[in-house]
């Protein structure tokens, strides 16, 4: 077991009637605001016009930066950035899924830099101690930026999607109203679903000797919800209880409650980036496409018990079996959970995807190094994972 | 499910190096400290030496209080109090257990106020939002008083043993080493682990219709992990992973992670600080005695699906009995573990407690009124439920 530290000052409102201590929230923080928000969703579901009448009828100035992309680019950043630096923005308020917080603590970041631009924070592995701070109001349950100190932010130019972390980045306070994820798509359920169940993936069992009971617990608790819930909210799409178990899952899987020591280096994570930097695809869509072949990758005498308590845990394979069939059988049970409840495609090529940058991938993903996790992988693993998901 | 606000801002540094950051986080608040801490424990095991010399050496300025009882005084307080207002103290730092914590709450808050008196605070119910800062070194897994709002304060000349709250009583840091366990007394250990326990069994279920699945899926971890690794302390005293999530899951217990919009009452909490108050006893020890009672007097046709589903996560009964017969195999389970893995005496006449005192319990605990939970009791249940305990 490895020592660890945990701190979240993320202050959560949750729940139907959140959204009514936004207004105290943003004052403490000051009084210029900087909404931030991606395509017209909170338009048509009415959110962005509640959001602007609290700031408005409580004294505060509205500025707006909207059309951040699903994968968003240091570009938008960079142009909120700006924004803060004229208008002398107090707080950026991001109002959207992972992918605006995401954008939003780019904003935050670049915004007290001189050249107010993100990208040589990104790209340097700069940890970030000084930033505006940023408010999230939740609209989807999946990448846990909402109470995290991370943020993806995507450079088209170059082919790079790279994390930008840092204790500032945390946002000062978050608002999750399940009901707000009532309209999402389907297919953005089902990604977001994959994207906290694979956080937590990605993470566990990497506690060395895994004698962190309580923590190996408390995961398999978080990805349980997600089997149990997601096809709930997929098939009954206003039901309340799943999407609040799920929104709740997402801030859990991140918010580090479920860190405790562990080596968190996220592989499935790492490899679905290159991809969604190549070809800008849904990060949950890659990493349900990417998981179960790592899994399978990875599988050995020293792997199977791991995977199969998974499976035992999450999955309700028989606790009787040898370890090894109990592993095939968590790795199957991974497969019917992403391809036919959450209904993904399977394969990379379903989504129009070669392996013509296969090599890229490899080089970026990897920097030449090993990966650690349940098992270290090296370059070449790393390459022949991508295209078992060809 | 109700809404809910979770925020805990406390920084935890967890492990067998943690210490080592003692400084850093002191020296963020002040450099004038005063050490709270109970008895000669600290000084046996060589923790007073270290905490004294990392102070000393870091350039800051050591006064001290030491004495702090079981169930901490306000009279202790109010001179730690009195100390911090002459001696113009910045930080208040508690090592000990969670009575030297509580009782460091109660310090810190008495400190800003005009008469230095903590107990107008307490029997008023103020809810504390200004204090002096705590930080806490914890060596006892129990109470959750190193990540929580609360301190229970004792008034020995009232008999009262009193909850004090608010957000300002959150230490700002929290530094847990399982080795600091390693020297507690078979007893202690027992009644901490039960009290871990209980807190989240006091909270359990409560949440309206009991689909907060995630909720009860990560309280019911932490109620496993103690019923799994208690044992294991008691026979092993030196054993770390056994300590180590003993440990975390007492700050897991409270730290609000758990609690996520449930109707947090603590009827046995509240039932056992009158036993404290009139008797002095070991908290842990009182509220094992009442917490299978409790259950067995609750249990009707409504309750027994609650109680039935504790059993079957936490003690692994057989999930195919009806509801009514599992949650009685669960009650057994329950003083199974109390009264024979955690070797706790069962009767408060064990504890040379008889009925004296009954009628000024039950009037102090309920105040008249009746105490919601699992299933709503009246002052006369709770009568009933203390006679059940003798």
């Amino acid at each position: 077991m490895n020592d660890f530290v945990f701190h979240n000052p993320d202050r959560v409102h949750f729940g139907k009637k959140c959204l009514k201590e936004l207004p105290n929230e943003l004052l403490k923080l000051g009084k210029k605001v900087l909404l931030v928000y991606g395509g017209g969703s909170i338009k048509r579901n009415g959110l962005y016009d509640e959001v602007c009448t609290l700031i408005k009828d409580n004294g505060m100035e509205l500025f707006e930066l909207s059309g951040v992309e699903p994968n968003p680019r240091h570009t938008t950043a960079n142009k909120g950035a700006q924004i803060c630096k004229k208008e002398g923005i107090d707080v950026v308020l991001a109002v959207g899924g992972g992918s605006t917080i995401d954008c939003s603590k780019g904003i935050a970041a670049a915004a007290v830099t001189d050249d107010l631009d993100v990208w040589p924070l990104v790209s340097g592995g700069v940890w970030v101690t000084k930033a505006l701070p940023v408010v999230a109001v939740l609209t989807n349950a999946a990448t846990g930026s909402e109470m995290d100190a991370w943020a993806v932010i995507s450079n088209m130019e170059t082919n790079e999607k790279i994390g930008l972390g840092g204790s500032a980045l945390i946002p000062r306070a978050a608002f999750e109203n399940p009901e707000w994820t009532y309209t999402l798509p389907h297919y953005q359920t089902a990604c977001g679903a994959f994207d906290i169940f694979n956080h937590v993936l990605d993470n566990y069992y990497l506690a060395g000797d895994a004698t962190f009971d309580l923590l190996l617990d408390m995961q398999e608790a978080v990805m349980r919800t997600v089997v149990k819930w997601a096809p709930v909210a997929l098939k009954d799409p206003k039901n309340y209880e799943a999407r609040a178990n799920l929104m709740w899952a997402s801030s859990m899987a991140l918010n580090g409650i479920l860190d405790g020591g562990t080596v968190h280096f996220c592989v499935c994570h790492m490899m679905e980036h290159e991809l969604s930097a190549y070809y800008d695809i849904t990060h949950g869509h890659g990493l349900a496409i990417i998981a179960p072949r790592w899994l399978e990758y990875i599988l050995d005498e020293n792997t199977a018990p791991a995977i199969c308590r998974l499976g035992v845990k999450v999955f309700g394979i028989d606790a009787a079996l040898d370890s090894m069939t109990g592993a095939k059988k968590t790795i199957e049970a991974l497969e019917n959970f992403c391809f036919n409840t959450l209904g993904l495609q399977s394969n990379l090529s379903d989504l129009g995807i070669d392996d013509k940058h296969i090599d890229d991938m490899v080089s970026h993903c990897c920097g030449g190094r090993n990966v650690p996790g349940i098992k270290t992988l090296t370059p070449d693993d790393i390459e022949k994972i991508y295209r078992m998901c060809l």
